[in-house]
């Protein structure tokens, strides 16, 4: 029987187990490794000998290695498999044990395995970790939601292994709420993050396509942009990706040679789905994700660009300016995004009654995390200012941001609207802000036209809210 | 023990359901008839003494009444009702039976209890139905899916029942497909209901706001664009809406006088989240819903609209002009949603692997439908030129209005974005019509980006499909 020394285990040893456990053993931890195929353990030892892993073949040796309560980090592949590994160790586990599933778990999933390990007396976090495989390795941003107690027997490993803000040195890893809360949260970073990846791809677009930057302007360009409030991990690797040749001997720049088709995980659908669910107007992020879809239907699209031409358009404007204009708008639409993600948060937070400590979230997001930037204080600071901000629109440095910038942001839509650019998102956030802000909006007649055909009732102006009309368009047969 | 005398039985007598009953009471059938409270079918025995109603006040009297094999049509409130009724009705129903769902069911809920009672030998429709409390009466559109012998069996009165197209007095019903193609299809047929309303909203409120138009000028305007290529029972309605006085005494157009706070049953929702399923870019009814959640937070607007200042704005067109740019718009915008709605069906369909009739699907929305129109038989005939159609922008009709009506609709985009009126649906139809007909779109910078923070991997213009490569963007520590 192995000796039960290890203080944290690990099952899963593909690129992120493997560097979430050597994040924790880094910090002087012990750590038992698992994984389902012996090749994987086996490298990480034979790569790693100096270091103090404790490796097992079997569940059952794997299991009986760590200390009490059993502090076990599942970084397996979200889906069936978390469910499959879970009843792997069920038999071995004990009360009090805590099982951290660190998957791209979808949130459902989550609340439903809390409560099926309750009743066996096993805790259960379902922790977000965003970072990549580098950030895993570094220091990632986490977001565990489950039982407060079991988080707080881990709190001083992920305090540890989570990154560090640039700002104050504060670990970005803090407890989220209940079940599910912590991967619903990081599913809403990635909606975010499809949000910030689309915006800064129409930005380079209009630039490329309209403006005709190349490869070098582009990385001067985001290099610039980085430098200031935009400054962020993402603005910053596209700066750098731009600067990239090809690997493979074109001479080019290697952005040229990659296909425009994109791919997605699910995570980006999952937080529109829910937001659907839950009544946010999550506009932005939803449309980077359709812009996902349309982009991989690249033999429809061949087939359409042969048939449906565009507006004609020469560009005749001022160049520096509209660069600066382009660098307003995206700042403007990355603020209507994280107005309706946190909006989005609000409403899942009262739905799911999960508590999120919405300041404390973009604190995390600091570092590690793929949307990391400087921006993200800004929001903690309004959440400090306002607990219970219903809205980021209605703190004053992003109310001033949103009425500043919107002259540019019109601008540029106006300008890819014009010139037959696609900017779904920045166009979203447009729509969003002056719907937002609409005292009045032309629902009164859909509520008109619902109730002509479906008798579905309405609510007057003059009338309490809730009391129900209903007009007499039309004498019944 | 009542006799077997009725040839069809429905079931739920609320609005939907006591009309659907006259209907085909009315075509010479006897019509047994349920409510699980007595009241709804007293009343309805007692207004319709002349009728060949059979009333039961039993569940066992109610199938006991009907002519085998049973046609009994179910319409009661969708979800968790629906499954009770079926409980209530299963110990008395025989092998052959036909169940028909005639509510707004999720689909994949009629999947489900098709499985269900296919265990018992009973047979199940879920079938659409659209047309208002006016179309169940006179003459709705049908959309029926589940076993094709089933249909077969009840095609004969559903024919009857069913509208009849102006164009060739061809009743607008037909068998969709297996288990949940019907509730599918009628999902889709919903969310573009969404679309429509979203885009003739959009149109009121530039027109209103921008052009300031009053609601008499604003029901002529509607009126005249009804005679044309928009002819519709939506835009028909907009029109009689406009006209209509408020009945509480004001003077004012009853439209003023409604609240702008949109209500929805969530059919548009579910519309949306299946694309994003499917893997369709449904961005425009997407939109629609969207619009009408910003809606619903009249608090926040009112408190938004006293801090967020719009643009600086005077509109210094022409009138004219514009009115008939936004009325292009607006056609635009709907061969935009309808050529997104079809795409929707289409992966479904494969998902699914339902084989959808797309052409026969516009034909039987020609009437009786929410979305009955002209424009429906443009799209039967593009799928009579090409049953393979992929999109119905690759047809002549509908590229060809694109490509016309494609510098209004961009005019009017422009209009609204620099006078701060939102459109949030005609901004979506021209970033998919320009994203749809994009040779490439800045998706390989999206790759680029998930390759460097995420190992994503992508594929080269230069290498075959599928093939997945890595760049070094970093030397791992």
């Amino acid at each position: 029987m192995t000796d039960a020394s290890a203080d944290f285990g690990v099952v899963g040893l593909a690129v992120m187990g493997r560097n979430l456990a050597l994040n924790v053993e880094s910090r002087g931890y012990k750590v038992a490794v698992y994984n389902r195929s012996e090749g994987r353990t086996k490298d990480l030892i034979e790569k790693h000998a100096d270091k103090q892993f404790v490796p097992s073949y079997t569940v059952e040796e794997f299991v009986a290695s760590i200390k009490k309560p059993r502090r076990i980090m599942l970084m397996v592949k979200a889906g069936a498999g978390t469910d499959a590994v879970i009843e792997e160790l069920l038999p071995f586990l004990e009360k009090g044990d805590i099982l951290i599933d660190g998957g791209n778990t979808f949130y459902e999933d989550t609340v439903r395995r809390s409560k099926y390990l309750a009743d066996s007396g096993i805790n259960f976090i379902g922790m977000g970790v965003s970072g990549g495989e580098l950030g895993a390795l570094e220091g990632p941003s986490l977001m565990p939601g489950g039982q407060k107690a079991a988080y707080d027997l881990v709190e001083p490993i992920l305090k540890q292994i989570a990154a560090k803000a640039p700002e104050d040195g504060k670990p970005t890893v803090t407890y989220i709420g209940p079940d599910g809360a912590g991967h619903y949260v990081k599913m809403v970073h990635n909606g975010i993050e499809y949000g910030d990846m689309q915006l800064i791809a129409e930005s380079y677009d209009i630039l490329k396509r309209v403006l005709g930057l190349d490869a070098e302007q582009l990385a001067a360009t985001f290099a610039d942009w980085n430098k200031g409030e935009l400054n962020s991990y993402l603005i910053e690797i596209t700066a750098d990706i731009l600067t990239r040749k090809d690997d493979h001997g074109s001479n080019k720049p290697i952005v040229d040679m990659i296909l425009d088709r994109a791919g997605n995980k699910g995570t980006g659908k999952w937080s529109s789905q829910s937001a659907l669910n839950v009544g946010a107007p999550q506009s932005l992020i939803t449309e980077s994700v359709y812009a996902r879809y349309i982009s991989a239907m690249k033999d429809d699209r061949l087939a359409a660009s042969q048939v449906l031409s565009g507006p004609d358009f020469n560009f005749t404007g001022d160049s520096a300016q509209t660069i600066e204009d382009i660098r307003k708008a995206l700042y403007f639409g990355k603020v209507m995004s994280y107005a309706q993600g946190f909006d989005q948060l609000r409403m899942a937070s009262d739905e799911y009654d999960w508590n999120l400590p919405f300041g404390e979230l973009a604190q995390l997001w600091r570092a590690g995390a793929i949307i990391r930037a400087q921006f993200l204080q800004r929001i903690t600071d309004a959440y400090n200012e306002d607990t219970d901000l219903h809205n980021l629109l209605l703190n004053s440095y992003f109310s001033n941001i949103a009425m500043e910038y919107q002259a540019a942001a019109r601008r540029v839509v106006a300008l890819g609207v014009a010139a037959g650019i696609p900017t779904p998102s920045l166009s979203a956030a447009i729509a969003y802000y002056d719907s937002y802000r609409s005292e009045v909006l032309p629902a009164n007649l859909i509520q008109a036209q619902r109730d002509y055909f479906g008798a579905h009732t309405y609510e007057r102006v003059d009338a309490p809210r809730g009391e129900a009309f209903h007009y007499t368009w039309y004498t019944e047969a």
